[in-house]
């Protein structure tokens, strides 16, 4: 077996060329530096990818003291990945070279294919077939790339603007690129990604095949993905099955009334199905539904570093006596429920203050007393009563700067099984925000609404059943 | 009639003492920066209130540079308004002082009454009887004040921490402090504010008062409430019922659970009433109910800044077609419809660029093309379809800065009938921050969320059909 064919054989079925390429070729446009090329380039750098980058393109000899190669062929060493950003109608071409030199995967990030018209869809049809036939995996057209926290390996297509994302939990896919570290701020969130990947139009890898080398990759706690359509459903749902006895699975479904459903079509060539043939499979297989984009980005943060949850009794812990009580409502919608705190507890409360005893246990009152607030106490009192199950927090971002609660919380002894939430509100947005960061980079799932705060924990319990029943 | 008999008569039914005083009297502790008198007397200064203010207690003589008063009858003038901050068992005494100096407002910041327990409430009692009797009107107790941004009164009993909130058409009242500007950055966001008010306990002055005074305020574009429960429900209907004819209300209503009707006995001792029976009564009156703190806080945004839709038909101008399509699924579930576009407004984007046809329309394309993108153009070519009633539009806080968009948006000429609300995502906090202060400056509605953006507009249309039904 040449060195070729046993790269080939490799290549079926796995994703690592993606994720962990150990060199890199960027293949096309090197006019801009906010987009193609020239912004790969800088974001592989910028978040510190080591492995080699190659710069493909005819017109130029060198490009910010980088070398230019004229075609993939040229590159003297093997490369693993290659990058596309040309136009659509060069693209079968370099696959073809690409082929040559025994490329494991390519990411296409150019548009002009399947999502354009029937000559886009050819061209697609086209490439996949080259690419098959050389046992090439294709991420795309019409994606903005990928990105592996743990390696630096950041393929956006576009110039990120910070250079740098908190490795965590959390695993992203849509098929759309506004997941992206370009769209979002995901460094100034303090929020911690294992992998991104915009599957762009899906004409090869899918749902499917990154779900099963998600479930195999150590640094993925928790799937959140966007789908507009399904290849194979029932693929689909086998893997999902094996995974959720693991990792929790969420999944935002558009395509809810008809409109929707039409313009699937137009953006990614997806044919939606039937949403509600889907919700009830997603549900029978124990994937948590997600209802808008906000959830979908906000929710797999409690997931990915709290605890799940034995049962779904919440306590609250407020400094507002008004957003405590919206907050049962909105927690009970979720299918939580009011934990009624034990004799003791309200005991150990009414020591640190009389007013603090109850489930809501409000810290207002004591504001105006002056003093430290007793946080900490009352997280502890609650967190180890035997009827609560989890905790959602409210902190006030005004006065008190973030290192005050970091405080707090780090010394907190905090039951293996009781996962907390925080909703962050104050009168500056410097102020909430530097705690959101804080608190973020340090594990603590921080919210800025008390809805989805409450709807995590909901989640969480939701997961925590699914798996029960998956594993027993 | 003498002059306090003369104030006696005009202060009953009228809120002008609360929002429009004269001169103020703070009474009580002083030993705080950031609570209580001292923080009342930072407030109105940093606010630029004008009228006169008074220190009242008799333990100090000066308080940063002001002259304290031993007790309020000591003042040599008269006193419209006083906000007493002490212990509640001083509160009836000092109400006694206050209706002997012929003062026509009070605002109890005080808590420890009808909230806290059997003794509390009588105490309450006690203080309301005697304000009655001399036709002062209380708001509170356990309320963190009024603001009123056309005179920089802002009676917050805590240390703000920014010294100014835009003018603008919204008006708040709620049950907790926390739509007061202690806890809300509304300068940071670019919000403009008419009125605030927390009612507290509610001893007194109620949603009903409230309501009718803002029918008359002309700053008030739209009304916002919070509300734990009602105190006279057919008055209340009554009131609303005249007033949407003219301005539009939405209130939040908390108790949808029994843990929650329950909670909120203990809170401000409002008793719930039948959640049911509310919805349906609200619903009859034509007043816009929302689910959530961040709808009753941000959905007033569009109705205080754009016209009413004529219809629901929406167009989506997006840069991400994802967000495109997950925007159609929540706008059709506000009660919206994707609008068809006429064949010459498809003519028209067409020329711009032929990846722009169709609703929605989508800039993302031409982002790798480089160039300035055509925003202005797209938004004015759908913006004129008579087929459009309203538009959602996504807006991308990447490379580009908010004095891109402010100039394109200043340029369009916008049909008087044709709200238009804004989505801002981008990957660093501080740009996304800066255009949503930019935009918000300038009297458009920007949105961190699509959900909300496009539910604003499913809630205009909504009141635009009430508001039709109503004035026929």
């Amino acid at each position: 077996m040449t060195e070729k064919e046993a790269r080939k054989l490799k290549s079926i079925g796995d994703l690592s060329p993606f994720f962990e390429p150990e060199s890199v070729a960027i293949i096309g446009s090197l006019s801009q530096i906010w987009f193609g090329g020239q912004a790969v380039l800088k974001n592989l750098h910028d978040f510190g990818y080591s492995g080699k980058i190659y710069l493909i393109n005819p017109s130029y000899d060198e490009v910010q003291g980088v070398r230019v190669y004229p075609t993939i062929r040229d590159v003297p060493e093997t490369v693993d990945l290659a990058i596309i950003v040309t136009a659509a109608r060069q693209v079968p071409s370099i696959v073809k070279d690409c082929a040559e030199k025994g490329v494991r995967g390519i990411i296409i990030g150019a548009d002009g294919f399947a999502e354009k018209d029937r000559e886009g869809t050819e061209l697609q049809n086209e490439v996949v077939e080259i690419a098959r036939r050389a046992g090439i995996r294709i991420i795309g057209p019409n994606t903005v790339g990928t990105v592996n926290t743990a390696t630096g390996m950041v393929t956006a297509t576009y110039l990120i603007g910070y250079d740098k994302i908190k490795k965590g939990g959390i695993a992203f896919a849509a098929q759309t690129g506004i997941i992206g570290p370009q769209a979002l701020p995901y460094e100034d969130w303090g929020y911690g990604i294992s992998k991104i990947c915009d599957f762009g139009n899906k004409c090869d890898v899918d749902e499917s095949d990154l779900l099963g080398y998600l479930a195999e990759d150590p640094d993925t706690k928790v799937i959140a993905m966007h789908l507009e359509g399904i290849r194979d459903g029932r693929r689909f749902l086998e893997v999902a099955k094996r995974v959720l006895r693991e990792k929790p699975i969420l999944i935002l479904k558009p395509g809810r009334s008809k409109e929707s459903t039409k313009a699937l079509l137009s953006h990614t060539g997806s044919m939606a199905g039937d949403q509600k043939i889907y919700e009830s499979a997603f549900k029978q297989a124990g994937i948590i539904q997600v209802n808008s984009f906000k959830e979908l980005l906000e929710i797999p943060r409690s997931f990915s570093c709290q605890p799940l949850p034995r049962g779904n009794r919440l306590g609250i812990i407020t400094i507002t006596g008004g957003a405590g009580i919206m907050a049962i409502d909105t927690a009970t919608e979720s299918g939580l429920t009011l934990a009624k705190l034990y004799t003791e507890t309200n005991e150990k409360l009414s020591k640190i203050h009389p007013t603090l005893v109850g489930n809501p246990s409000d810290l207002g009152p004591l504001v105006a007393l002056g003093g430290e607030l007793p946080y900490g106490e009352v997280i502890e009192a609650i967190l180890n009563d035997e009827n609560v199950d989890c905790i959602f927090c409210v902190l006030y971002g005004g006065l008190l700067p973030a290192d005050f609660y970091l405080q707090i919380l780090n010394d907190i002894k905090n039951p293996e099984d009781k996962p907390m939430t925080f909703w962050v509100y104050g009168p500056r947005l410097e102020g909430v925000d530097q705690i959101c960061l804080e608190l973020g980079n340090n594990g603590y799932p921080v919210y800025r609404d008390m809805e989805t705060a409450t709807k995590a924990l909901g989640a969480m319990y939701q997961y925590a059943k699914i798996k029960k029943r998956l594993v027993i």
